[in-house]
C-alpha cells in the first residue's frame, strides 16, 4: 500500500455521447474517463502510456469497481482523480474518485487492477525502470513529454 | 440471497467498434454486453425493461464490479450468463459470467447493484407487481412479450 | 456498380447504451451496426473478415454518409441491410438502409467506401481470390464457416 | 450559403477507448468528436447546447458525412475545427476538419445536417432570437457562460 499517494486531476466534460435516455452518463463510460485519467497520471510522471507500448509493456485491465453516488449528467465539468495505490510484483492498482469541478462531494468513486504484460501476452514483473517511473513524484516531473 | 437462481444465457458477437488497439474487447465495452444480458432476463420472464420505464421505474446501476480472468477478442462468439442473487427492499443485484459459446470456462465474472427509481428521481420500495415480476420462473413465462 | 446485388440482413437489438438523452439511438451508434452488418455479409458468402485480417488484409473505412429519417429507440428490433455496390480495383463500397423489424420503411441509409489495405498499411488491389469471396453468391455459400 | 464562417477549434485527446484493433481510432468515434466539437461552437457563442434543450429546443443529427484520410492514433493531440455553412428555416449545417495539433493537414473532414426540433418532437423554424445565437461572432462574446 502506497501512503498519501498524490492524486492527479484529469478534466473531463461529458459529451452527449456519453448520456443514455435516462438522462445521465451511462456507466460504461466512466471507465472510459478512468483510463484517459490515467492517461494523465503517466503525463504527471514525464512518461506516456503509450510510450509503455512501444516498448512492449501492456497494463490491461484485471479487475474494475466503481460506485456511482451521484449522478453526472450532460455537459457536466467534472474532474477525474486518479492515484496508484498499491504496486505489487506484476500488477498495480488504480483509485479513482470523480467530482464536479469546484466540487468537492465523490460523485463516483471506484479502482481498477492492472497486471503488466509482455509482448508474448504474460504477465511479467515489473521493470526496475518502470518501477521508477510509477514512483516518480509528479512535483519533479512537471514537464509533459510528448 | 437466492439460492440456485436461473441464469439467463445471452448470445452476442463481438463488435470491432469494442475492441481497442490491444487487440481485445475493452473492458467498459464487457458492461453494455451486461446491460443486454439484463434486458434479456426481462424478456426471460415475460416483460421488458422497456416497460418497466414506461410506467415510470428505472433500475440505474449503482454499483459495478467485473474481474476479466481471459481475453475476449473480435468476432468472438461469447454468451453472457447474468441472474438476479439478491432483491432488497428498493435495490436488486445481478450477477454475470462470460464465456465463449460451447466453452464452460469464465473470461470474465461480475455483478451490478440497481436501485429502483420513481419518476420523481427518487429510490422507491420495489412494488409487489414488480416483485412478482423479478421472482417469475422463466420456464413458465417462456413467451417473450414484445 | 454492381446491380440488383443481394442484400444481407442483420438483426440487432438496440441497447440502452446506443441511446442518448434525446431518448434515441446516438448518431455515431449507427456505424457499429453498419460495421456488424458487414461482418454478417461476409459470413454470408462463407468467409469472416476476421479470417482477411488473418492473413494481412484490412478494410478500413475511407467515407461514411448516413441519412437518418425516422427514430430508432432503445429495445427497438431492427434490421440492418447491407449489400455491396461498387467493387474497384482497391476499394469497396457498401450500402445500407436500416428498418424495422418486420417493416419496409427505411429508417436511415447510408454506405461507407473502403480500401483494402495491406499489413504494410498501403493500398493494395483486390487479390483475384478475395475478389472471387466478394463476388459470391450467397446462395450457394450457405455455410457459414468458424 | 455562409462566406468565410469563422472555425471554432477543439482540442481533444484520443482515448484507448476509442481505438480499434487496427491500431487506430474507429471510425465511428469521429462522431462522437464532432458532436464535441459542436458544443464548443456553441460556447464560442456565449451559449451552450443544454441551454437549447432546457428550453426545449433539439438539433438531432440528421445527415452525416466523413471523409478519413489519415490516421489518427491512441494519444494523438487532435483539434477538430468546426464551423456553420448554412442556417434554413428549419436546418443547419455544421462542416468539420480533423488535424493534428500544430499541422494544418487535414486528416478527416466531415459535415452534419441537423433539424431543430421542438419538445413535440417536430421541425420547428428557427426562431429569431436563436437564429441570433447561431449568427454570433465569437470575437464578440468570448465568455464562456457556464
Amino acid at each position: 500500500m502506497i501512503e498519501n499517494a498524490p492524486w492527479t486531476k484529469e478534466p473531463i466534460r461529458v459529451r452527449y455521447a456519453e448520456t443514455d435516455q435516462m438522462g445521465h452518463a451511462y456507466y460504461a463510460n466512466y471507465l472510459a474517463w478512468f483510463e484517459q485519467a490515467r492517461g494523465a497520471w503517466c503525463r504527471d510522471r514525464g512518461f506516456t502510456y503509450r510510450s509503455l507500448e512501444a516498448r512492449g509493456l501492456y497494463l490491461p485491465v484485471v479487475e474494475v469497481h466503481a460506485r456511482y453516488h451521484g449522478e453526472i449528467k450532460y455537459d457536466d465539468d467534472i474532474v477525474v482523480r486518479v492515484r496508484v495505490t498499491e504496486i505489487r510484483r506484476a500488477s498495480i492498482r488504480f483509485e479513482y474518485e470523480v467530482v464536479r469541478a469546484g466540487s468537492t462531494k465523490v460523485l463516483t468513486d471506484g479502482y481498477t487492477w492492472h497486471v503488466l504484460m509482455g509482448s508474448g501476452r504474460k504477465a511479467v514483473s515489473v521493470p526496475p525502470d518502470v518501477r521508477e517511473l510509477l514512483g516518480r513524484d509528479p512535483e519533479e516531473h512537471a514537464t509533459v513529454l510528448d
